[in-house]
């Protein structure tokens, strides 16, 4: 354990009570599973004193390959480098344009992609390659189960901010090396995923991609192999 | 949606209330995510009915890239197929081990990591590589984040699952092209994760891997940094 919490379960050890987890619970589970979205428009307010804080020892709770927890934390408010990472994406939101033709090509310019200028919180998750933790269980053969654990984790933060009613969006229209080089972060940190975090200005169950035109749910017919 | 849900958010539309999510939600969330384990230790009995069926529909609520919802679900019941898994485990395993000297060695061998035998539900996961879902959207730089997708819908299958009290561990020890061939998968679907699910012998909220004196918890520090 981190130690800190204030939930009731944050100090919980061997031999505790398992608690037991309801039919209302499992419900109100699927409400945030449904409503959590990949927020791109964000309030501008920001996060009250200590949440942050709260939803990164949060993400410490995700399971990890070997326990090795290779989940590395970048909150990023310097300007200059919110500036960076703008440009990163500009470049980048342009040649992916570029890629589409036709009426796509018109839908993909009209898409908001990003809440990077409203969102009073940026947060860069890396994986840690070099780290030593977990003595390399697990990862022999499936080396990229380290950068798994870090989306893992990503999951747990996203998960908590919604249940708090701060959403998440996950920005991935970046080239990953200017990231990590815009950062200034250590040798080994594989870049994973940069998070706006902040209040949304609308909340739906319906992804934004949908109710865009862009893809719809597909639901599980044809995913479902019996073997 | 994928429809056919029974909660009372499954049928949820553009326009509906948003929940609201109170600090009890928040708490139980996080004790969810402090007891959620990855179980290698399962009772042999199975699943009730439908319960499968519901956990694979949630799955389908995790987030993706560009909406791609690359998962592809493959439950694995054939004698045959589940000792071709067992033996890819036992040949990684046995390479895996050959790679710890000294008292690591030891250790190494006396962990219990797979709990193949006993778990009532086999599932394997893959992420479809040749999925038009998405229409490319957000992988141009980062193609990984399609791989990416599908462990966001094994960490909410593992969520759910931990919900209804049952328990889920991620096996990585494994040769993926083996698999893929062993479960005869369709081209292009890429190696996940392969899952087994029940109940757990034992509920704990410490992870088995630092009870077994291999790798304890880290919290935060040194992993945190302001940019």
């Amino acid at each position: 354990m981190t130690g800190g919490g204030t939930a009731k379960g944050a100090a919980a050890k061997a031999g505790d009570t398992p608690p037991r987890f309801d039919d209302d619970f499992a419900a109100r589970l699927e409400e945030l599973l449904i409503w959590r979205r990949d927020v791109r428009r964000f309030r501008p307010d920001p996060l009250p004193d200590g949440v942050l804080d709260e939803l990164l020892r949060l993400m410490t709770l995700a399971p990890s390959v070997g326990n090795s927890q290779p989940w590395r934390l970048v909150t990023v408010d310097d300007p200059e480098r919110r500036s960076a990472i703008a440009a990163n994406f500009e470049r980048c939101n342009r040649d992916a344009l570029a890629g589409y033709a036709g009426s796509r090509r018109g839908r993909y310019a009209r898409l908001k992609l990003q809440g990077l200028k409203e969102a009073p919180v940026h947060l860069a998750v890396f994986a840690d390659h070099a780290t030593e933790a977990g003595h390399g269980l697990g990862r022999r053969t499936m080396p990229e189960t380290l950068d798994y654990s870090a989306v893992l984790a990503v999951h747990t933060l996203w998960l908590a901010a919604r249940a708090r009613g701060i959403g998440v969006g996950w920005l991935s229209i970046l080239d990953p090396a200017a990231v990590a080089s815009d950062l200034a972060v250590p040798e080994g940190w594989s870049f994973i995923a940069y998070l706006c975090l902040g209040y949304p200005l609308a909340e739906d169950p319906v992804p934004a991609l949908e109710r865009e035109g862009w893809q719809g749910r597909e639901g599980l017919g044809g995913k479902v192999l019996r073997r």
